[in-house]
């Protein structure tokens, strides 16, 4: 299969970020590059690279490509002015997926920890070479994820996901895709049932894509299609991401992720998530205070190069949904399998307490 | 608002069959005129007409259309030949929707009452009168529905529907969209949440169309987004039209219709499903034997005026899907509602035994 680099740093010190345009996909594999942060904060606004963990990679790079600018001062009050400034507009790109305030607060962290002992200069050198080790760990991260997840997936079976999971949504490999990519290594016969995933197609434009080029049969379906391809007897499990889940285990994700989850328990069909650590925020005691990020009406009703509704129609475009932790089977991080979804399971897998 | 007219009669005997292009709207109004069966045909199959009762009323139109190449011949035999090959063509254009079928059967049965005692010419004037016949019915049963259904809706509420079962459904005024048109003609006020029910979009380019005429509050939302929006508490009501509905009460209807009575059910708001009795084939135990019309695959991959999947996916696109009685609360049909949904309700309702 084509090697698929989502996102990698070109060059030295000053060099850019290049990422796959993933909103030309699948038609054309256009590669963009980011030399200032107002260039990496479009990219992901508008969805140019997407996917919790990879807008995480994308946010540690982009404060590496921001700091450029102050990188060769001499006055740590500027360098650490400007990293405040880059860190605080990044931030505002998108506000559901935690991954992006994760890798951001790390930077910070990391930046932190040589104030007054490193030059402005030698921080900056920290800085990318932690942006390359979240994007390195981000690589093992899905390695494991899937790992831990095959097993979930029977031989023969049937599989639906959401949205698009795979490696164009990390670094590589990808978090539910992860999974199904595992299982299918392991010499599992896997049939995908792929949600196309309005109003953007991730899953129509980038799933299908992704899981065609490794070779595992895949089949597109509109999201209205899900609870009857249930209903069918064609699907066994039902995989997807997420992009914050709570201290309780509920899970903002892609929206539609809610539906899928209440007709996967109405056929008793196992409801799985995979997402890496990082992605949970246990800051949050439940799903009810993960802000929900809304978006241009124009998705909607200019999905795909014509308009498809009447002018000044009232639009609700929200872009994610929160599915409750009891409705998830199971939870796949790094770290292993977190079953049953409790917050206590949540707090010894994700935030292990330290050997006595 | 203006005044659609969804189809109707141009002319005398050797008029023609005027319709309103849907495939067209909202950006363009185009009527079309079918002068012989294949355009009626190709007009139903492409879904420039659609919509249960409307399909009926065009095929019964249709069949006079056709019946135009024999009706000044003097061979009943050959009339009588053409209008099997004619009522049998007009079959296969869509197989969900009884309406279809419970249309040319009418007509059949209506010639086939005066077969020797008219000529070919007169039965062919007698069965243009009955297709104007079922048209106008049409108009009556829709205003029953919306009257009957009507009492369902508390002002106030949001109601969410799926597909388009308005006028542009039926003769005029619609099915489930008639109960809400009745409902905000009393009155009352509602918020409607009209999914955009994809493949093709009949709920974004039509309802909103039809609701924003009337000027009832109408929100877009994608498929997916619907049990989201019934979550938040949103909506206090779901409706929708049907294809076919089985003798218990189980109750064909555009792809995406199971999946929101699932949704719907979970968070206990009732599930309307408003249909006339030419909807119900009580011929069919139970929704299992209806038949699901496949469609082509290039409606979900280019579904908006360009490709939106890789090249060669595999697709399932089935048209419609099947909702259990079960999780209907109540059948709206032009002779009452019917509630519980029961085998026995449902008979004594369309299929009221005559009088002792």
């Amino acid at each position: 299969m084509k090697n698929i680099e989502t996102l990698h740093w070109v060059g030295k010190q000053d060099g850019c970020l290049r990422m796959i345009d993933q909103t030309r996909l699948p038609l054309e594999f256009v590669e963009i590059e980011c030399r200032d942060v107002e260039a990496v904060w479009e990219a992901v606004k508008m969805l140019r690279v997407r996917g919790a963990p990879a807008i995480g990679i994308a946010a540690a790079y982009g404060v590496c490509v921001g700091l450029q600018t102050v990188s060769n001062c001499q006055d740590e009050a500027d360098f650490f002015g400007r990293l405040d400034e880059v860190t605080d507009y990044l931030a505002t790109s998108r506000p559901t997926a935690v991954n992006l305030f994760w890798a951001l607060e790390r930077m910070k962290e990391t930046a932190g920890q040589f104030r007054g002992k490193k030059s402005p200069a030698e921080i900056a050198a920290i800085l990318l070479a932690e942006a390359k080790a979240i994007h390195q760990e981000d690589r093992r991260i899905c390695r494991a994820m899937g790992r831990h997840g095959a097993k979930l997936l029977a031989d023969g079976s049937g599989v639906l996901t959401h949205c698009n999971t795979g490696g164009l949504a990390t670094a590589d490999y990808g978090t539910a895709l992860a999974v199904i990519f595992a299982a299918a290594e392991s010499g599992k016969r896997l049939r995908v049932y792929a949600d196309e995933t309005r109003p953007l197609l991730q899953g129509a434009r980038l799933t299908t894509w992704e899981l065609m080029q490794r070779g595992i049969d895949v089949t597109l379906i509109c999201d209205s299609m899900a609870a009857w391809v249930m209903r069918e007897g064609r699907v066994q499990a039902v995989i997807t991401g997420a992009d914050r889940i709570a201290a309780n285990g509920d899970a903002a994700n892609k929206i539609g992720t809610y539906g899928l989850a209440l007709s996967a328990a109405a056929h008793d069909i196992p409801f799985y998530v995979a997402a890496p650590a990082s992605t949970f925020d246990l800051s949050l005691a439940d799903g009810g205070a993960i802000p929900i990020e809304q978006r241009d009406p124009a998705e909607v009703t200019h999905g795909f190069g014509r308009q498809t509704a009447p002018d000044g129609v009232e639009v609700y475009n929200p872009a994610f949904d929160v599915t409750p932790a009891r409705l998830i089977h199971t939870l796949i991080s790094e770290h292993g399998l977190i079953r049953p979804v409790t917050r206590e399971k949540i707090a010894e897998t994700i935030a292990p307490t330290p050997a006595a």
